[in-house]
């Protein structure tokens, strides 16, 4: 599968980039408004998987060359910038390609952190909104912590919810996301359903605020 | 600990209440507007655990008598009679006592589950508004399936996440909540938080509805 993560620079792209390109045989290409900038990153990812004796294939491009590559692409930008990220490369997107959304979006106050989902509903709703027809969207990956990710050490044991409504798009993701060691992938139904699993990011900041000893939680339904 | 359990002849109640008479040392008071019912689900609850061996003081009353015998009482009604419920026993209340919330607000479209909190937030904030000055409201069991605790043979395994705004109540809940086999209790900050607990469970729902083999889902954060 050839894979770009908009995005791709910051910190949750970084840790998905890292567990993809460690435990998948995906093709990685990092993608930035800032093309020299992925590069510049996507040699760094693959000089520390080197360093750990991982041999991979990671590249760095801007967004919209990073999105022609690649059939699936995540777009793990700041939630603010997601819609207009999907506008910017519209034209890159094939017909059959899969986005994927992995942000959410908070605001903070005194308590801790609060749910503040777009007027869609939800971000992954927004980022459907922009999409270019024939290209379907699934949530996934919100509520895992990119420390936990970028701890290539860190054994994970979470579960990504996959919310979308276009099933084969969903298999496609599963199986991106059940390429990486440690991750379950469960199925939430469909697109309406992402705003309860994005509001569970900020109870996941809330819990490690309040919680000695927990920290990059995520996950698991059992 | 004396608790009460207000609509605890429901299905929720009814697993708290089977719970922790069997694994806690607390008196268990059953309430319900029909005290007659109270009393039946009561003796009902009594004869179940004794065919276990458990050997349990677990006595039913009308809600208002309910409350009055006790120092912990869970509001364990649908969540559209939560705030009422408890304006009916306002007076029965003592300074001191702690209200417990497990309650959340779900509609229903082709989809699935959807969050659908009251005005006020979440369901728990709106039970604080209708507190007497002095009764702290802690949230907690939200996330926790009926079936799994009626189910005395689950181990549960699950988390519970605890909101609210004193601290000593929170402390005083944990000793509850921890006092059940199975369940850690975790502090989620302030009762301004509950809205994303109480908004997972609609989550749990849909995913025991899209994954074979799932069902009365719990959570563990990790």
């Amino acid at each position: 599968m050839r894979v770009a993560l908009l995005g791709g620079t910051g910190d949750i792209g970084e840790g998905i980039a890292l567990r993809l390109a460690r435990d998948a045989d995906h093709e990685v290409h990092i993608g930035s408004r800032d093309a020299e900038k992925a590069e510049r990153r996507a040699a760094e990812y693959v000089e520390l998987l080197g360093d750990r004796g991982h041999d991979v294939v990671v590249s760095g491009h801007g967004n919209q060359a990073a999105t022609a590559a690649a059939d699936v692409v995540v777009v793990s930008v700041p939630p603010e910038y997601a819609a207009s990220t999907v506008e910017a490369v519209a034209e890159d997107l094939d017909e059959g390609d899969v986005l994927v959304c992995p942000a959410t979006q908070m605001d903070r106050d005194e308590d801790g952190f609060h749910y503040d989902p777009p007027s869609a509903g939800s971000v992954a709703e927004a980022v459907a909104a922009a999409a270019p027809a024939g290209v379907p969207v699934v949530g996934a990956f919100q509520n895992v912590a990119a420390g936990a990710l970028t701890d290539l050490d860190n054994d994970l044991e979470v579960d990504v919810v996959m919310t979308g409504d276009d099933a084969d798009a969903k298999e496609t993701i599963r199986g991106l996301v059940e390429a990486i060691d440690g991750i379950r992938a469960l199925d939430g139904g469909g697109l309406a359903n992402s705003s309860e699993v994005e509001s569970i990011t900020p109870l996941l900041i809330n819990l490690a605020m309040n919680n000695d000893g927990m920290h990059d939680l995520g996950v698991r339904f059992q």
